[in-house]
């Protein structure tokens, strides 16, 4: 771990002094959102330290021109960046004219800053000695509604502590932002209208290129001791900014407060015409309803949420923290209401990566939703692919595929492609495979097969057309192989025969073509609408199993274990525990062409397919291929630790699956890989959840049943987690003794644990 | 070929007819250069249609910041730009008040362009019909002087043809240029000041953040009937630009004509105090001298050049056009004269590939300085390098390298990395070979042994410690390998054991080892203070020792032929005849991902390495590598086609020897790439010349001596060229029936011909 900063607690995230070393990693920490808008823990007042500022807006990106060294056909033409949108939690605060800002305060004593996440709301609180020697109490709370998914709010409190004073608020809306990562500094957006209605304030604002427009919005009251104050403001216009300031008189030891209801209402959910009136009447929705009974119902919003979702750890308040946290962020990130949003890898916390949709979705998030949530909202997920076939198909199509061969991009969001280096963009292909592991995960947990002829099954077969292209025959192996390609092991690139993506493609195939089956017999309708559509036929299907039955797998003899590339064995293999601390991480100690050479690899890759098809292999054989390429993995990606969790967990090394789980639950509280500054890694904190209900609960799904092979690490007392299994909710909390099951429905369902076959009665404890 | 309008001549570069659709290829095939400044044939009078500005200044570059997708450790922070410079061509041309401009004239009749290669000038003449119906006649001749290498002179000439009228002139300087390869349109240049003294004018400019401070000049005359005219001028300043107007009053069939003198001196030359002055001082020289004399001058300097360098053809008038046009080319490229400058892959006619210097210097130009100039001129390209040596250490040392290995960069103005895509940057490593090879050939040819002990062992020492450095031992070969890199053809990347690669690392460790035994037992003191500098040691030694005797291999047993790569003979093999018209040239047509996973060869890559080492191999092992790699080669690079000519050649195939000749020696003219617009192949120029010299004359160095192995292609009657040879000129003329070889110098040579010892005796004709 690189930081301990956070302070340990069952509920909260909580920071404790102020460190200006720390703002930076605290803004990503502390942010929140709402599944459709979210935003950095940035300072409502000035500050003029080091900040990296950051709110947006779901589904909001900017197409930045790819520019490469010399370009390679078949690029895509932008990169998607995640925008900075314009800034509405702005308050600046002055007391008797001096401005409050935290970098050039006097002292700042008792900061404390909380993530309350059963709540759903950020508070900071301190005591300020301004260079005008007056001593305030602050204490500001924020939150975005989830209910009213448009609307934040803002309560900015101030206690006069040394005298009394003159309070001049003034809260902005601020259209003049820029993102961190634009390369020349330009701007994104274009400021259309600042314009006010008494005291509403608005800006309206366009994205440069992709044309989102986007009304930013507030209105603010005054109170004094609590009580709502008339109070005459004046306000400031400027090109991209809109300022009112509210100034009131307080004496010593009176409480003055700002509350503000800002937000964005944007051209994706109301017409441009609109988007005035849409703020107002949220306004005038927020201000009738005040601050409080706002925040009271986010609790209740918040505590329906946890209800499904939560996971209790007994006897490891750091656990319970971490996992409560990647709980709370996969939340924030998404809720499952907009079919058109998806799971960006930083959610709202930061900008890096661009797009909003990765592979990660598929292979890592599923699972949690699916568990936690109604299951449309994992339909929803898939559908998001779906409606991106035709895209996917173009995609391929630039690359030189034909007949409707199909391949997903490695990131974007709209459904093209927007990632832009040869060796990620074209050939980290293994991404189409997990489009297909998720429609089966989806199926086999949800026993939603309906979904596979109305929308699935026309991915499946686009996929594994794309891989029946993809291949070639090796006259010299006699076997079809797969050249240049990039697996989930990105510190090698354009390496031949991937074991993982190999493994997947013939998967792939074999289980479209099995489905195909299924399908014909049982929904003859959608049998003929795809095949008319498609135009599928028995000799593109003989092709398809040619390439499956004949496909090609590196394997060692000498270590009985499958490769995880062509000419793997020439590497010098030396673990990593063998290596020197200060080379860690590598990808920040080394050059690329180091890294590139190495054996070192950064997520699983093997091991992800071990993981996808557990069930194909014996656990000597997982075993195996855990031992060789465990000691020589270094977990650099935030994807990579659950997945070697759930495996060390499988193979009952549970001590090593608490190390493994404790890296990703706390990756970004304890800043494992030295970069939370820039945002969390929200994907991966669905992992987190898998090594919990997955690894130490070893929940799986097999023949529309769920099994358990509870284990529980030697720090627990206990540990509980609850999943939606086909509309009836199971609990299940573990101790070292016995596991104790609870079904809220109303119709018993057989279980199996510890491979005995049992039968759980609804809402009757049943311990094992 | 996919163009024809170049008209055959044997020392023009001809153009009749004028066609807006060619102007941007004619720029590229008429520009003119002087080793020092170099420009596109753009237009001298304002000009509306497509057309691409270029004017370059040796040395002068812009570092322009990269930015890829994801930053990897290592990476350039820059890519180098040959930066478009101030324009001093420029002469608006208004025939009563009305503007000439080809692309609105009504008419443009007689339209002819001619490079006039043996005097060294461009001259465009025409007849146009403007929109006011006056008809005038244009000639316009321009030339860079190589004597007085800063001073360019342009003769714009015009007869009005149906009328009397009044002729304007307005010659300016304009400093407000931008890249077409600027990625945000943004501008590398800043103007300083526009400054004139009587009709002397100045744009002082410098390039931002490299701050080159160039001083652009210009004085111009006014001529009426060949006689100098007094005529009154303005002037017009702008913030980049000035602008002198000249009119005078012409009869019908008068001719009047501006005489404009400018050029550029750079603080690369002269104190930035001095510009102005240094400027004033060659337009006196230039005004006195006057227009006529200037290109008196140029045109003996120019046959100065083709007395040592010309290479005739008689009974081919495309063969002997496309030959000088390459040597042409080559000479206003690069004169040897200053050791700070390169050869440039576009010399100065376009600003693609940025950075002046490639691996295309030492494997391809050095033969060609070395045997057409004084030796002095390629021992100033091997001290280019040698100067280079502490920035290609820090180089690698930005890699991981240790201990003073050396890795030379991709692409360089000042000694630095400028090229950044991983797959080239940190993989392309053989190049590093190729400044060894540069430096043997070097020594081979011109006997000067005393370069290694002086500068070329410590380079050498360098590249060895590199090579044993980037290898690692394969234990399952029992061999050391090198993994991760790109060969010389560049449509693989990031493959293991890329054979030319290895076999080069191989050789260079070798020949540094034999190298230094020579250097210990002749050059004792140089030996000492090498070894003390570089603190090599026998134990070190050992080791590239170890290294060199166990270098893998790949082979395949079955087609007895070295691999190009581990994992080649796993690609589908078919041939380039057999792959439809429509799909070439693949860099256009297929995306990078096919590309790569393609059996196609870009440029020699085995064959190169039988091409430097061509007597390591039996003519029997050449042919066999031959047959199997050139039908799966593109020759997508300009660099191809004259190794395979050589090679035909020596095979004994001069037919095909002479097709490959014709694609090398008319690549730009015929615009084989489609692609000419951009800029013409410098580089591979030299490799024209070696078709002829190495191919058809079969000329090497054994041994101290010249031996040759004569062809002739059957379309010729006779073809000659000239060598410098340690100083003595030894002309060689071929016919179908014999060689007559004649020695310029006072020694008598032994040479080799056809396999037979014979002597040549100074100025005597010798036939065989």
């Amino acid at each position: 771990m690189n930081q301990d900063y956070i302070q340990p607690n069952e509920w909260s995230i909580l920071e404790e002094g102020f460190d200006v070393e720390r703002v930076k990693s605290s803004e990503s920490l502390f942010s929140i959102g709402n599944g459709v808008m979210g935003q950095r823990a940035n300072f409502e007042e000035n500050y003029s330290g080091p900040s990296f500022q950051g709110s947006y807006i779901g589904g909001v990106y900017y197409p930045d021109k790819t520019k490469v060294g010399w370009w390679k056909n078949g690029y895509p033409e932008y990169f998607a960046k995640v925008l900075n949108a314009p800034n509405w939690i702005g308050i600046n605060v002055f007391v008797n004219d001096e401005a409050l800002d935290l970098f050039t305060c006097k002292k700042v004593e008792d900061f404390k800053r909380e993530l309350n996440m059963k709540e759903g709301f950020h508070r900071r609180s301190f005591v300020a000695t301004l260079p005008n020697d007056i001593e305030i109490s602050v204490k500001a709370t924020r939150f975005l509604s989830i209910i009213e998914d448009e609307l934040g709010a803002i309560d900015f409190e101030i206690e006069v502590l040394n005298s009394d004073a003159e309070i001049r608020f003034e809260p902005y809306l601020d259209g003049g932002i820029t993102n961190t990562d634009a390369n020349w500094e330009e701007r994104f957006w274009k400021t259309l209208e600042v314009k006010s209605e008494d005291d509403k304030g608005f800006v309206l604002s366009k994205t440069l290129k992709t044309e989102f427009h986007v009304n930013t919005y507030m209105q603010s009251e005054v109170l004094l001791n609590g009580q709502k104050q008339d109070v005459d403001f004046t306000e400031t216009k400027t090109e991209d900014k809109l300022t009112f300031s509210y100034s009131i008189k307080a004496e010593k030891g009176q409480k003055v407060s700002l509350r503000k209801y800002a937000g964005y209402v944007t051209d994706m959910n109301h017409k441009r015409a609109d988007l005035v009136d849409a703020a107002s009447k949220i306004l005038d929705y927020a201000t009738k309803a005040g601050f409080s009974k706002l925040l009271q119902e986010q609790k209740e919003a918040w505590e329906k949420i946890w209800e499904m979702a939560d996971i209790t750890i007994e006897g490891d308040v750091k656990a319970q923290q971490g996992i409560r946290f990647n709980i709370f962020q996969l939340n924030q990130t998404y809720l499952g209401k907009d079919e058109r949003l998806n799971i960006g890898p930083k959610g709202f916390t930061g900008e890096k990566y661009g797009g909003s949709t990765y592979w990660d979705t598929e292979a890592y998030c599923i699972p949690f939703y699916m568990a936690t949530k109604d299951q449309q909202v994992a339909r929803n997920l898939l559908t998001y692919r779906y409606n991106h076939l035709d895209k996917a198909i173009e995609n391929a199509e630039k690359l030189g595929f034909t007949n409707g061969a199909a391949l997903y991009p490695m990131v974007t969001m709209n459904g093209e492609e927007s990632h832009n280096e040869w060796e990620i963009t074209f050939e980290e292909i293994h991404r189409n495979g997990a489009m297909v592991y998720a429609i089966y995960n989806y199926v086999r947990y949800t026993g939603d097969f309906d979904y596979i002829p109305e929308k699935g099954l026309e991915v499946m077969i686009a996929i594994a057309r794309f891989w029946q292209q993809r291949v070639n025959f090796s006259e010299q192996k006699n076997k079809y192989v797969m050249l240049g390609v990039t697996g989930p092991n990105e510190y090698e690139n354009n390496v031949h025969n991937n074991w993982y993506t190999n493994y997947l493609a013939k998967w792939c195939i074999e289980y479209c073509l099995e489905t195909i089956e299924k399908v014909k017999d049982a929904y003859a309708e959608d049998y003929k609408r795809v095949m008319g559509k498609t135009r599928l036929n028995e000799g593109e299907m003989a092709r398809w199993r040619e390439v499956a039955e004949n496909m090609y797998f590196p394997y060692s003899e000498k270590h009985e274990v499958f490769l995880q590339q062509d000419g793997f064995l020439d590497k010098e293999i030396v673990p990593i525990a063998e290596l020197d601390k200060s080379q860690r991480p590598i990808n920040q100690k080394w050059s690329w062409d180091r890294i590139l050479r190495s054996c070192y690899i950064k997520q699983a890759d093997v091991l992800q397919g071990f993981y996808f098809f557990e069930d194909h292999f014996s656990k000597k054989e997982l075993e195996k291929h855990f031992d060789y390429y465990e000691p020589i993995t270094v977990h650099e990606s935030s994807l990579s630790p659950c997945v070697h969790s759930i495996q060390a967990a499988l193979l009952g090394r549970t001590k090593q699956a608490y190390e493994f789980y404790l890296r990703t639950s706390r990756l970004d509280l304890d800043d494992y890989n030295k970069e939370v500054e820039q945002g969390c890694h929200i994907t991966s904190m669905a992992g987190t959840w898998m090594s919990i209900v997955e690894g130490f609960g070893g929940m799986r799904v097999k023949e529309d049943q769920l099994s358990f092979n509870p284990t529980i690490p030697e720090d627990w007392k206990t540990y509980s987690f609850k999943v939606n299994f086909r509309d009836q909710i199971l609990k299940v909390k573990v101790s070292a003794d016995k596991t104790v099951f609870l079904l809220e429905g109303d119709n018993a369902i057989e279980i199996n644990v510890n491979g005995k076959s049992v039968e759980v009665q609804p809402n009757q404890e049943l311990a094992i």
